[in-house]
């Protein structure tokens, strides 16, 4: 999954600078894997690509638009309006791949009411009619980790069945529902971890 | 790894609020796992707890700081300073780690020279003596996908060996060096694959 995602970055870098084909090799580069793993990877979806002619860009482009769900748009809704929060609701890069972050939605009654762009800040005690309200797929969690679980469940009640959650919490989620988690103390701590446990190479 | 920061999250709180001793099933509830897993972690490096008493939190703090390697502040360089940049800047949860970022590098001639806090962006092209200067451990690389990995290269030629990576690339690291990667966008392809793929459930 990961590596399909790498692999349509890298086409639609080549689309921009005009290239008509890639071989499994250029799009083993940036992926940092093989050219029989792109060949194994891209063949679990059917059959792309000429022998000896390569892939053209534009159509595995598409097909590997669909097969991960980002050749349409999905509503998206930012739990949180932090530091974190305000600094996902700016990133490009959601954007850019037709997650459109609809909703936001906050707990400090300072907050709410305020303007984002074209988006209002909603009160978080209205979280579940406003997720159903705007028909949210996916739902973004910025929010303190003594709260993420309390949020999730309203979340998933709401019918949202996509999260993305930023709270250093481990959450338990219902059947039928995808989670991913990014804890960036975590990652840290991982780093600290195997910088004082590796045998000394310096 | 990952548990012994979740436990570690579990422990500074219930010491905040007073509590001197934990059980391994309290300890179990945050990180998503079982009281069994928990002794069978801890046990890895160590005896700590006393069989129906549970563990002290203050020692067992400790002694999981000092095993994550978070009892110690770490000299950490943040390189790229937009919007990404600027976040992690604020991010209060690094600098409450340890993880203090005490130089911010960036490619924008217009940046250099600005001050964020105590801070001053220096210019990308002195990158490598700046992080020898500075005594930098740690990088943060949030930077374009098209740059990051010659950044790479000159951060770790520099000494640096514990990388935390945000653009969208797979990188080639040397030997000795940790790489840990936060890639927003692959995540919301993720939950998008997995919404698009699965069995219809609603």
């Amino acid at each position: 999954m990961r590596r399909l995602g790498l692999y349509l970055h890298t086409l639609e870098k080549l689309s921009r600078g005009g290239e008509e084909t890639v071989s499994s090799e250029e799009l083993s580069g940036r992926a940092g894997t093989t050219a029989a793993q792109v060949r194994k990877d891209l063949s679990h979806f059917g059959s792309f690509g000429k022998r000896g002619l390569g892939y053209s860009v534009r159509e595995l482009e598409r097909e590997l638009k669909e097969i991960l769900g980002v050749d349409r748009s999905w509503r998206v809704a930012l739990v949180g309006a932090g530091r974190i929060g305000s600094a996902l609701f700016e990133y490009d890069g959601f954007d850019a791949r037709g997650f459109d972050i609809v909703t936001v939605v906050d707990a400090d009654p300072t907050k709410v009411g305020e303007r984002w762009g074209g988006v209002e800040i909603r009160d978080i005690r209205e979280l579940e009619s406003v997720l159903r309200e705007e028909a949210i797929e996916i739902a973004i969690l910025a929010v303190p980790a003594d709260a993420v679980q309390e949020v999730l469940e309203c979340v998933t009640s709401a019918g949202v069945r996509g999260i993305l959650n930023f709270a250093p919490a481990q959450l338990r989620v219902p059947e039928g529902v995808s989670l991913k988690d990014v804890n960036l103390v975590l990652e840290m701590e991982a780093l600290s971890f195997s910088l004082t446990n590796r045998p000394q190479d310096r």
